[in-house]
């Protein structure tokens, strides 16, 4: 295994260290148990948005900590879920008196802690409307899942609800931009590699040198099929189809295209994959009105990226136009 | 070899075809020559700066294009310096009236063609001071180079002479400003694995899995030695003892800490190298005032980081701190 770490049990919090001494104008960071709060927190009278998971996809989440985007983030140990006293004291830390958005992406151990802590919360007289974000089309169960898993939709939806809850909107309508961005987004990713995990120190699976998983989940759960190799043009579209097919994404949309890499992909080939991603929308007669290009949602060292398709209207184009100021994600004044 | 590419002749221009779809709203890129400028260029009355290399670095340099840093950026094809007329064209096109400032990297080919292309565009009337980076001090001559490598002062002067250049400054200034980056700045980095040149088809070096490679250069370039793996508290002095000590830095200098990974390494695992770094910093009695942490100057697929340290004065931390906004690095209004 080839890593820059110490000790495997220590990464999340090292890397939390450095995250907390390189962003100190953005974020605070608390330590047994871990949670990024922006560094104003609580913002009196504003909705707070958490958000969280197993560690291993950064930036997401605490990258995503800042004015204009979360309020939390809950990084629990290597792609496991952070546990019910980690997302309570986030809650209690954002708690501004207009209540807590939990963003939670469906895997179950998430789903499950979260759920508790909101319980937990609201049993502290904290108001608390969860929204799960189920937006991959490749399986419909998975390894870690009923229903589908929440992949990059996320980085969309917290971008999104977080616009709303800096302009002061209240928890029932912030609530409702987070299921309209579930229900008009849908994602697709693929490996060319597998991911390793520091404390196994092994690769996740075996993925022969000419072949590559199509449909993978951000924990390495299988996806879809294996196939051979094949050109950029065809791995963009095996994920664009299903994607475009199931909503469905129709001719006159306006769609936020989003090229996620996976950790171990460099820019120059998500902006390849980008490219592909135009021509495959323009020849459907769907408008790229927005992007994100760049690792933003990944899966430690893995090389391969994911397509996500935000079907879009006057509002969320608003709302994602605003102004964030978050380590990984930063525009307007 | 695993890539998201198709025809590996034409991942560059794809590339750029997918980076303009992008960011229309900062960019302007033009083909055969290959060049991307801001996208209000030439801004008149103002210095305009240019620079360029080889890609397979990015997002350096099309990615620091935009108000506050670049005018302009020439990407070569992978590792290979851009053409004169490449570079003539850009200088043409940012070219205000007010001078232009081509920051090279050192490589021989750079030098020699940004030098040519200087020469046309001053025998045009154009005014032109270029400033050579070579901040590595892994080595003193290497494959591509004469002297010391370029590698990420150059980002940092991008920067810095971006925001004189934007706030008025002359030529001669933003010129200084350059040489005084270049002076005040020292880097160095570290490999685990080889990254592989698409047209190529195999790793550049072949690196055991049991072993890493101290002071490599960005394109694959043999370091000072190869040594076991070792823990990321190793690694990070391994790089910042010889940085340390070139300058030398000083107890109570104000530095800015750059960790950059190569294009294959996780976010997570830069974190927890700044971490590393911020420890060794204090416990020299050296301030870190700013800090940068990512994947700003890669080496295609290549797993690893590089140091950078700049000493401070409150100008540069000014320069520094203005505003920035292109595809790569964004903030202030």
């Amino acid at each position: 295994m080839k890593k820059l770490i110490n000790d495997p049990e220590q990464v999340v919090d090292e890397a939390l260290r450095g995250f907390a001494a390189a962003h100190p104008d953005l974020v605070r960071v608390f330590f047994a148990p871990n949670y990024v709060v922006r560094a104003d927190a609580p913002v009196s009278g504003k909705v707070g948005i958490v958000s969280g998971g197993g560690s291993g996809h950064e930036p997401m989440h605490a990258g995503f900590v800042g004015p204009g985007m979360l309020d939390a983030a809950c990084p629990g140990a290597i792609f496991t879920s952070p546990t019910p006293d980690q997302i309570l004291a986030a809650i209690q830390a954002i708690d501004g008196g207009a209540g807590v958005l939990p963003l939670i992406k469906n895997y179950a151990g998430d789903v499950l802690n979260f759920e508790m802590a909101a319980e937990l919360a609201q049993a502290e007289g904290i108001e608390v409307e969860a929204v799960v974000i189920a937006d991959d089309v490749a399986v419909q169960d998975s390894l870690y899942t009923a229903g589908r898993r929440g992949v990059g939709a996320t980085v969309l939806a917290e971008k999104i609800c977080g616009a709303a809850a800096q302009a002061g909107r209240p928890l029932a309508e912030v609530a409702d931009l987070g299921r309209r961005v579930n229900a008009e987004a849908r994602s697709m990713g693929m490996a060319l590699t597998s991911c390793t995990v520091p404390h196994v120190g092994r690769p996740t699976f075996d993925l022969p040198e000419n072949e590559m998983e199509i449909g993978i989940g951000i924990h390495g759960e299988p996806g879809r099929r294996r196939v051979p190799l094949a050109p950029a043009a065809e791995i963009a579209a095996m994920l664009a189809e299903p994607i475009l097919g199931d909503l469905p994404f129709r001719r006159g949309d306006r769609v936020l295209a989003f090229v996620d890499g996976l950790g171990g992909t460099p820019l120059i080939e998500l902006y390849l994959m980008f490219d592909e991603l135009t021509k495959i929308c323009a020849g459907q007669g769907i408008a790229i009105a927005r992007n994100l290009v760049g690792n933003y949602m990944t899966s430690l060292d893995m090389a391969g990226c994911s397509f996500t398709l935000l079907r879009l209207d006057d509002e969320l184009i608003r709302l994602w136009d605003a102004p964030v100021h978050t380590p990984a994600l930063r525009w307007g004044r």
